[in-house]
């Protein structure tokens, strides 16, 4: 399926305002009491025009964000219902003995200023673990969050979730369901700390698709495990990872409450925006020069591609070597044999892959010869692909990751300060 | 239980020779015939007086190198028992179509060259996967490691398996059992892809005592699994880890045929050498700057006090936030968040510890206020202390790891070249 790629993130379906502002949730510097300096949004808000059904998912993480307890406990309140979130950077509020009382705060400020119910509102933080969250700036930021509230105010929100992102993520696909037109569109932040396990780094997505909330959670769920469950940056799971998706049904399209043909367009749609998303993450991961695809074929069956996929994006050593451009394939036959899956090792094949060509490394387990030249040529693009075959079946999976550089040690060497 | 450190290395024990020479594995250029320049040695042999019995512990990695496959089918094949190791650096000779057939090639002439049998000669190999590894130099080699075998040549040996090792590792004591002065002594080299799952990089322990090979295994395996898989320098399993444990009976104490004292202080020697040198490829990790050691208390069971330690020491975020001196013990937490077993992440509390104090960073699962000051100051150290106190049992363990820097990522981004 082909889908059309349209502009405006979360505010890309119907009936989606957001807005986001810079309220000073780090500790206030002399440079943030000057007017004349613009600071990058820290915090954000998007509302849909009518009540939407809503399905999560969240990160498997013991430890959790204060956000993910209090989201959870409303979305079972409201029963899958949600009208607004509200979101910060600069702070995760997570650790702290005091992390879910503001975090409830944070919903009731929105609530209050919005006239709806506090259950409706989901909210979410993401930063600096175990460092007490200013409730302060949050309680002066809501009013105005909410004046601001647009239909195009999609870029607002979207650069006040990252933290350290380069580029801000959005993507939003146009498709058809019983003659209507939807959407659906999507922010995330993340860069480091990413390892996924049941849900990502923070992932919003709006639709205007009418869908039951059984049916949403049954496609957010399926579409999170080859997906965001499908990136490693640094292999460190988040505390606060979660994605939340709305529906809030103003494409006017009949209600879609069984699986069928209308449900798989839905997930199509949805893979498509979740997948490009998923692709910037790791494109831009922190410190990263190169998006690395890993691209596992002739699986017996998808788990056994996605584990073995993982693997290679995975391994810290096949991922220094490709910041080096070197063709250092034992090393993703090495991650392959460590992975925690079975197959024939004796049958695998591994190609590296690039705009620049290709060249085979490996053919039934053992070293083919190969020119390092159309090697050196092939690693030398920004956008890999790792090609394997494991010659035992009809499966594939994608997962994704990116290289191991200076810039990861240098940026994660010094967070805090 | 205390030990005497003794010098010797796998020398230390009475009855075993060894030798180390450079033989031009690695294809020769200009500079390699030129015979006023030192190579650091690639190849070497140790060699008991008698027969011993023997233990080994191998990788579980899929892709297991041909000198792993070959070790295994000798000493099935000798019933345990072994005479001779042959080991080389700067190539794994795993990976290659022709692998098995040099691998038993090494044995074989170091059978010829000895005049013993070929099913007990262990042999190892370490270095670049995926290259074809040249027989000849190892053809001149082995007579003039044979030739050069001296009881007290250990340095020569450590120092012919080091591949990206800053400093050779050895480390021998000495113990009584039975009113007999016994000995073990041990040699590892290690610096990258070491991420051991049931065994580890490479390890060669000797010792005099007499204990049968039932034991001789049984004591490998246990004290394996609470050091060389405590460490982790990069989460990266390679394809050639292996122990090897012979005992040549030398020290002439009763056999120890049974579990009871001698074999509890038996285990308690092995130990103190197996950790040690486990700590010291911690400590020369690829790149490192610091050694981390993360010790659990307080854990239900051993396992979940071996996997949250290890958590720990994995997370590339915390390494990095070492590597920078920074307190950002958030990371610890969700490192142990993470960690795949069960406890009450609430009752968590965090340390840590150096030759320069120790600040308390955690307590019940939320952060405690304390001195920046201090806490640059204890982290400063080159060997930090990660103390985690999980208050639900009372089993600890240790694992061992080193920050990651750029250091890591420029020896990796251009290995094979």
């Amino acid at each position: 399926m082909n889908f059309n790629f349209i502009d405006g993130g979360v505010c890309a379906p119907k009936g989606f305002r957001a807005s986001g502002t810079y309220c000073g949730i780090k500790k206030p510097n002399i440079a943030n009491l000057n007017p004349d300096i613009k600071h990058k949004n820290d915090i954000c808000l998007y509302v849909s025009d009518v009540v939407c059904n809503a399905a999560a998912v969240y990160t498997q993480n013991k430890v959790k964000g204060a956000p993910i307890l209090v989201t959870k406990a409303n979305l079972a309140k409201s029963g899958n219902k949600a009208i607004a979130v509200i979101a910060n950077s600069k702070n995760a509020n997570t650790c702290n003995a005091d992390g879910v009382e503001k975090a409830n705060r944070m919903c009731e400020l929105v609530a209050n200023e919005l006239n709806v119910p506090k259950e409706q509102v989901i909210v979410a933080s993401t930063g600096v673990i175990g460092q007490v969250l200013p409730i302060e700036p949050i309680e002066r930021a809501v009013p105005i969050l909410a004046k601001e509230l647009c239909y195009n105010k999609n870029l607002e929100a979207a650069t006040a979730i990252m933290t350290t992102d380069t580029v801000k993520k959005e993507y939003a696909v146009e498709f058809q369901i019983d003659g209507k037109i939807c959407r659906i569109g999507g922010m995330a932040k993340g860069s480091g700390m990413i390892h996924p396990n049941m849900a990502t780094t923070l992932n919003f997505i709006t639709t205007d698709c009418a869908i039951s909330s059984e049916l949403l959670q049954k496609a957010l769920s399926e579409i999170v495990k080859v997906t965001y469950n499908c990136l490693s940056i640094d292999g460190d799971t988040s505390t606060n990872d979660m994605v939340c998706l709305m529906a809030n049904g103003l494409a006017f399209n009949e209600e879609i409450t069984a699986e069928g043909e209308d449900f798989e367009i839905f997930k199509a749609a949805l893979y498509e925006v979740m997948a490009n998303l998923t692709r910037m993450l790791a494109k831009d991961g922190e410190g990263a020069t190169k998006l690395l695809e890993c691209i596992v074929s002739g699986a017996e069956d998808k788990d056994t591609a996605i584990t073995v996929a993982k693997s290679v994006v995975c391994s810290s050593l096949f991922k220094a070597a490709m910041f080096g451009e070197d063709a250092n394939w034992g090393r993703v036959l090495c991650a392959i044999g460590y992975a925690d899956a079975e197959f024939d090792i004796n049958k695998v094949d591994v190609d590296l892959k690039s705009e620049n060509g290709v060249v085979a490394v490996c053919r039934n387990g053992s070293g083919v010869d190969f020119s390092e030249e159309k090697a050196s040529e092939v690693l030398s693009s920004d956008e890999i692909q790792i090609l394997v075959e494991l010659h035992s079946g009809e499966n594939q999976a994608t997962a994704w990751g990116c290289d191991l550089t200076y810039d990861y040690v240098k940026i994660n060497g010094d967070y805090r300060t």
